[in-house]
């Protein structure tokens, strides 16, 4: 029996959470203190659901840490290896945000609201705390605060045509990782192309409760012909589509090159950044790759081996129901494992042997073909 | 139905979850990213047999963050506005750790192992970013880190007597709040008197995955005669005990006044504490108190109502099934609720009257004698 999810204050409710338990909901994570659904009527129907049609989610977990005033910019850039001295307004853009070591701290995605006022968009830590101690220690002029922000996330192929009945064509010139202010009665609201799935939608940063809960209904209103449902980010969707989650394939322990975020590193920036200089000398001996495991047995082990010697580590897995394979996300030891190489894990059924590859996964060069349902 | 817990390595397993989980465990929470358990058989039978006999709690999700080095006290005592010192080697603080504005971020057992080295055993937040922020800000000279201890908590009646069975007779020369090293199986580990209860007991610092196991087994082959069982904190004995959940009962948006942890504010001490000088301007305006409401309905509203006006808020409510209310601990406006006034709150069966009180409750003058079982 699965355990159950004591919920208490301390988990904080959001205020979709009625209407996300009456959709059924069947399971919870806790990220960033704050209930996060992860199941209703089973992951792998989520999944097939969330390929084929549109999802609305209740992601008020991903929290925004707003960072405003004079110093906001220097502040975020000391926090981050990309470089955002050129950043533009509308824009948003995935971060990682790294301690002096280097080590990844959060990696959210952080919008350019205006000149002097950003968000950062977080996974589970708690970035406030981060940016408020190193704001105190240098003396910074900023404001720093976790507003009440509970973003909706609409997502799936039929998102578009769904988001445009609601908000209208505008939402249409929406591109990727843009942000603008909408409308929703009369209630003013940003909107970005964005979400943690490749099956394409939007984001909606709700910033008021009452109007929250009328668009949460009125996108199930006019969804129905669209097959509509409420749904959550999607395990076996974001393996498949390589996306990456903090504190599960990746964290205080690994750099962004480890990560295999090399192009959100900006080596030779002028830019004043912590973790720059650690950076700079890295050695890079252990990395995020992926791992195909073609036998559908039970993985018992967390530890790859290679040779009869532990050389890695899983840390994401799912039996991808669209390819027959378990897909994971390993952490290998580049001492012992390289590209194709063959390894094995342990299983209920016994060592089944596994291939270590690129991330995301190009499973046309894997040899796999995808399954229709 | 409960939703349940969706469990991955974001969600820190313990070398304790497999003894967990053959106890029976039912319910966990998510703290500090670690699975913590809350419900074995039922919160009230798990609370009469913490009240009669002992039951050996993994509170590994209790993190330590360890702070070394120079500049290891001079940190800390950045952090909170108790007095520091003074504090001697081998001695436990209930610690409130504050930001500028005098906000709690954690209210951690602060540790000193030796004159450069503490532990802040935390509740649920990233105090480590806060902490490595300060630091990296201030150039300071300290290793801040997570080691990796888990402490295993022995609470209840018959602790000590457990206790001295496996690590000897000189567990009872430990004084509440005191910790000294002591050995098991040829590793040492530190041992405090404390505990999230008020039953009395024991938390052992483990600090090797295997020996806590091992000791985890001896606690329960050498305690069977004392009915040993695995536990876990406790809602209704923390509740009427007065012991309280940061998250649940206070977070970043209340001072430690307005918490009632004025003894552990140190307002003339000459210190040098971020928050002091905001403590010291406050005007207390609200504040965490008891409530007892004698009705056994449901409580469907959080409010707190005083002649028609809203006037606070619950935060934490049990059943106390000893006294046979319900009692919680409820933020209130200062302006609006006295000690005594009788307030209403909202119900299945429609308003009931609850009586504001004192924390932690005296049930001798609120008239409520205790019911054995």
């Amino acid at each position: 029996m699965n355990p159950q999810l004591s919920v208490s204050r301390r988990t904080r409710s959001t205020p979709f959470t009625n209407r996300v338990e009456a959709a059924g909901v069947t399971a919870y994570t806790v990220y960033n203190h704050m209930l996060l659904p992860t199941v209703f009527e089973s992951v792998e129907a989520d999944y097939w659901h969330l390929c084929e049609h549109v999802q609305v989610w209740d992601v008020s977990a991903e929290r925004q840490v707003a960072i405003e005033g004079p110093d906001a910019y220097p502040l975020i850039q000391l926090m981050t290896p990309r470089d955002l001295s050129k950043a533009k307004v509308g824009k948003c853009f995935y971060l990682p945000l790294c301690n002096v070591d280097g080590g990844i701290i959060n990696d959210p995605i952080a919008i350019k609201l205006d000149e002097q006022s950003w968000w950062l968009s977080i996974a589970d830590s708690d970035v406030i705390l981060w940016a408020k101690g190193l704001a105190t220690g240098m003396n910074l002029d900023v404001n720093i605060s976790e507003p009440d922000i509970w973003p909706l996330a609409v997502q799936g192929p039929k998102a578009e045509q769904l988001m445009a009945r609601v908000f209208g064509e505008q939402v249409k010139d929406i591109r990727f990782f843009n942000i603008r202010p909408l409308e929703f009665k009369g209630v003013s609201m940003q909107v970005a192309r964005s979400g943690w799935s490749k099956q394409g939608g939007f984001e909606v940063y709700v910033n008021d409760a009452a109007t929250g809960q009328a668009l949460w209904d009125t996108l199930f209103a006019q969804g129905q012909d669209f097959h509509v449902r409420a749904g959550c980010p999607n395990l076996i969707e974001r393996i498949e589509s390589g996306l990456l989650s903090f504190g599960n394939d990746i964290d205080y322990d690994n750099t962004p090159f480890e990560a295999g975020l090399d192009r959100y590193i900006d080596l030779d920036a002028d830019i004043n950044s912590l973790s720059l200089p650690a950076l700079r000398q890295q050695k890079v001996t252990q990395k995020l790759m992926g791992m195909v495991l073609y036998s559908q047995a039970k993985v018992t082990d967390t530890v790859i081996v290679i040779n009869g010697q532990q050389a890695g580590e899983i840390r994401s897995l799912c039996f991808s129901p669209k390819y027959q394979v378990q897909l994971a996300f390993v952490l290998v030891d580049l001492n012992h494992i390289a590209l194709g190489d063959p390894v094995s894990v342990a299983t209920d059924t016994g060592e089944q042997p596994g291939l270590i590859c690129h991330l995301p996964f190009d499973f046309v060069t894997l040899g796999l073909s995808a399954r229709i349902l």
